[in-house]
């Protein structure tokens, strides 16, 4: 079936146009007769608007972009699923785009973005992003931006956040009152700014203990994978005979050095005990299960999509748009790879 | 910055707009000389060409709609990776909508993909979808359209899909081979067809062996999820005291009997030994690791756009298509729930 356009309908009724156009958006100076008389045969012939003449007129697509790091990955699927559903329920669409942790793919999404004229981008940086050129290309151009979870602090932009910090110092603390005494951490690269905070936090727990901060104690782990985790787990334990605790910066790794350690047969919680971080759902399957950080995946999705359409809005009607960073809280999710308090 | 418009590159160089558009698109009639100074000063002001404009003088948006029943799903989200994978190398971007298993939803989606004017469309039904005006709707308008994963029979379309009655009747085969004579199958209801043929591959395993079809021992889990599996094991156990296999319709049912078998104390696979379907990560962390299906979703989704992609082609120029139905392959996996043969 060929397109139906408004000049077909507007031929057939015997009216112009600009009148078939207007009482299909509801103008108050078309009788209703008319609008019913439009508004039927558009149903009838199935009229559809061509979304690209549209687009030119208004200059809004109606389409947002959004730059995940990984799509496999638990939490961010929780995001993509909160982004798309407020983004639906506003008349949004979103183009998803996985950097893979790739700066350079990154930097080629974001040119594919604008190119298809999204009305605003929703980004969490890859762990390989360093210069945050293209990032700034974007806002130089006027496009509604927010980041969230992997953010980079000193941009002027609006951010959706959870405490990262405070979650690891309340995580690395767990372990101290339950008696750890040797807590190693399993980190990342410095970048980005999750990574660093979730170190830092656990050190700030370790530093306002009675236990000396020892950095032969901190891993790191290159690609955050179940695999680092594994192999990892390994070489603590040569390492520390009498290692007690671990923090693990996701659960993906603390799932790998679990599975590592039952093979050791070591004892968890009794001779290790392991938080890991996310609360990704496989975590609540393992033997013994694991505890974790929460991370609200799919309320951040949301409020970033609510940000960036604040945003959108206010560009529109011209209106001056003050950026928010907002903080989710998180909840230290206790199960059995711990010990109770 | 204010965009920068093809006029105003012709502008500064003193030539018109034609000969600047004829220029960035590489036109021989144009001097290399021109060409550069065109290339060179559109560099320089960050020129991009106006989407919306480009679209609706060539009728494409380069942009795929991709409608999955739901993200946070180790399987569908390595389909999402697949097809924007493909799609991005190819120009392509992805609109991702989720249908969360509603008809509705479903129907309404598609709706917002016609209105965004998407070239084509990638749908895995979702498992409430009885009726497919909707979907006739895509066909009937020319829209190019490819079914992937949960497909309706009838539709002629191209499609992509696995063997799930056979790799359902390897896998209860299998259960019947190291010993079980007593095997329960966890399907869903009765749509869509990947559920319905797992259930017929199930029977048909039976049906081949020496143990008589029994339908007591298939049981309905109405969300398919991990709780449903939780619960259906109790009832199960409690139904047929014999019970010595399990054939679940997904890894999250089969991940839920596990852990309420362990709570039961029922030894795995000693007493009853369990096959899942996906080959979903989490099955490989339990204690036993699950046996299953390896589903290939990277694979599916790279497939899936490939067809849409030629059928988009095809169309553009005007060339007949063949519509193809591609089967890839499974793989059953072997882990700990099961007995060795």
């Amino acid at each position: 079936m060929p397109n139906v356009t408004l000049k077909k309908i507007a031929d057939e009724l015997g009216i112009s146009i600009a009148t078939a156009s207007k009482a299909l958006k509801g103008y108050p100076d078309i009788s209703d007769a008319t609008k019913k008389r439009v508004l039927d045969l558009a149903e009838k012939l199935n009229y559809r608007p061509n979304s690209f003449a549209q687009s030119l007129r208004s200059s809004e697509s109606q389409i947002i972009g959004l730059i995940i790091p990984e799509i496999t990955h638990d939490f961010f699927a929780k995001v993509i699923h909160g982004v798309i559903t407020c983004a639906k329920s506003n008349g949004y669409a979103v183009i998803v785009l996985q950097s893979g942790d790739s700066y350079e793919k990154e930097k080629e999404q974001l040119g594919m973005l604008l190119d298809k004229n999204v009305d605003g981008v929703l980004i969490s940086l890859s762990n390989n992003t360093k210069d945050i050129g293209h990032i700034k290309e974007i806002k130089s151009k006027g496009i509604p931006l927010v980041l969230y979870d992997r953010i980079y602090k000193l941009l002027d932009c609006s951010k959706v956040v959870i405490n990262d910090k405070k979650a690891a110092y309340n995580a690395t603390t767990h372990l101290i009152h339950t008696g750890c005494k040797k807590i190693a951490h399993i980190g990342g690269n410095l970048d980005p700014q999750t990574t660093i905070d979730r170190f830092l936090g656990y050190k700030a727990a370790i530093d306002d203990s009675d236990i000396e901060y020892d950095k032969s104690l901190v891993y790191i782990a290159k690609n955050l994978s179940f695999d680092d985790g594994y192999q990892i787990a390994e070489q603590m334990m040569k390492d520390h005979k009498d290692l007690d605790g671990i923090f693990a910066l996701t659960d993906t790794i603390a799932t790998g050095v679990l599975m590592k350690l039952k093979e050791m047969e070591v004892q968890i919680p009794e001779q290790i005990s392991l938080i890991g971080f996310s609360n990704w759902f496989l975590t609540s399957v393992t033997t013994p299960k694991i505890s974790t950080v929460n991370q609200p995946g799919f309320e951040m999705g949301c409020k970033a999509f609510d940000l960036l359409f604040k945003e959108i809005q206010a560009k529109k009607h011209g209106m001056l748009f003050e950026k928010e960073i907002v903080e989710l809280p998180t909840e230290l999710i206790l199960r059995n790879s711990t010990k109770p308090l």
